[in-house]
């Protein structure tokens, strides 16, 4: 499918205004994907005003393109509307627990990604903001997110001012394992990498960050363990606090 | 997006394989989503063999679309190859913890959606199984899964051998928060389950079921406490197992 094979994250975005029609589109796009049982137990926070995306900015490290992009579209995993509705009907609902954050969770990814897809369809370009998990304690105060609820991924959308060339992956065999999982021999990885580790791109990216090599970008200065432990923590207290954690 | 807005799962599959040409290109589509720092930390292990397929069945409830389907595709967050990397060029990885699981998992539900819409785009139907969060344990053992490695979803492939409705769907104002998370009234908690509950579909459900509410049906007999205490511990059992939750 031509939306698919045509995606680049878009960081640089025009000042023109998602025709609210389109946004229409996209959250219906959403809510198509599959969800756990047909519960829907995610929301979509759409926010669009100005002074709001400059209290959200905070939350993305400061990255430009949250208050740039017209739309920005906050998935959350959510019990608290499936959990509310049980109680009025006098049902007890057990969904207080780890798996069903991941439930929400997986909801709310799927249906973001349908979201993606029908904007790009529509001519729009979008980044996925991966500091929703460092930071959803702050977005939950920002965004008055209550209980039963939890960020999990961000989308800014508008239309691109920029037309960055098609990311490079992997070579499929990294990424698929037929019938079983088989580890990687050390001559496998080699291979995986090698064309990534040859590119201009990453060369310069090593050398900019005067490390040892690409993997060092990574571990150094990209995603520290100190970092990675820090976010780990206050996300596991997110979702405690939020009522995910009673397992017993 | 047509595909899109046509998507229903299916759970009965014709016999007939799915040609590899196809298979390749929704490996492909997956490929192309969104990754954290393109790292493409998640895997995709590709089940077409029966006796595997046999396997794989008691890890999903006993599910025949299981066995019925051509292929089944199980979506792991995979930290494993991106360490192994790191460690070959004396970088260290600190990717132990419960972010670096998150984010395989969102790495993986993004290329898994991805792939379900190629598939569907192709005339081919899905369905996910979300039995994967609670049977992770059994389905590591049945495909050698490494430690750095977790399975986050499933979902099977074919020819559909059904043609069900489109599943309804909660009003938009259910799942969409405007600007910020305004929480539900009571009025408005009735409001948003009401054709739910007054259909002929559901309202056979609570019949059937036997009990006061359809909510009744979700928390007494689908989607129990018991179950997701049982389920919520054996999952933060496997994250824990496989390497995840080194968090100081």
């Amino acid at each position: 499918m031509k939306t698919i094979f045509e995606h680049r994250s878009i960081r640089k975005f025009k000042d023109t205004e998602v025709p609210s029609e389109i946004l229409q589109k996209i959250l219906e796009a959403a809510s198509r994907a599959s969800t756990t049982g047909n519960m829907q137990v995610y929301s979509i926070i759409v926010t669009t005003k100005p002074e709001i995306k400059q209290q959200l900015i905070g939350c993305h490290f400061n990255q430009q393109m949250v208050v740039q992009a017209p739309v920005v579209l906050t998935f959350c995993a959510d019990f608290n509307r499936f959990n509310q509705w049980c109680r009025l009907r006098n049902a007890d609902p057990g969904y207080d627990n780890f798996l069903s954050f991941m439930t929400g969770a997986i909801d709310a990814l799927l249906a973001s990604q349908n979201a993606v897809l029908e904007a790009e369809y529509h001519g729009l370009g979008i980044c996925y903001l991966g500091t929703t998990t460092y930071m959803a304690h702050k977005i939950i105060d920002v965004l008055d997110i209550p209980k039963g609820v939890v960020p999990v991924t961000t989308v800014v959308i508008g239309y691109p001012d920029e037309s960055p060339d098609l990311t490079d992956r992997l070579p499929m065999n990294a990424v698929v394992k037929n019938e079983k999982y088989t580890d990687y021999t050390e001559q496998e990885i080699n291979n995986i990498y090698n064309d990534k580790e040859n590119s201009p791109v990453y060369r310069k990216f090593v050398e900019e960050n005067n490390v040892e090599s690409l993997a060092h970008v990574f571990t150094d200065k990209r995603y520290t363990k100190k970092d990675n432990v820090t976010f780990s923590k206050l996300y596991l207290d997110v979702i405690t606090k939020q009522g995910f954690m009673n397992n017993e």
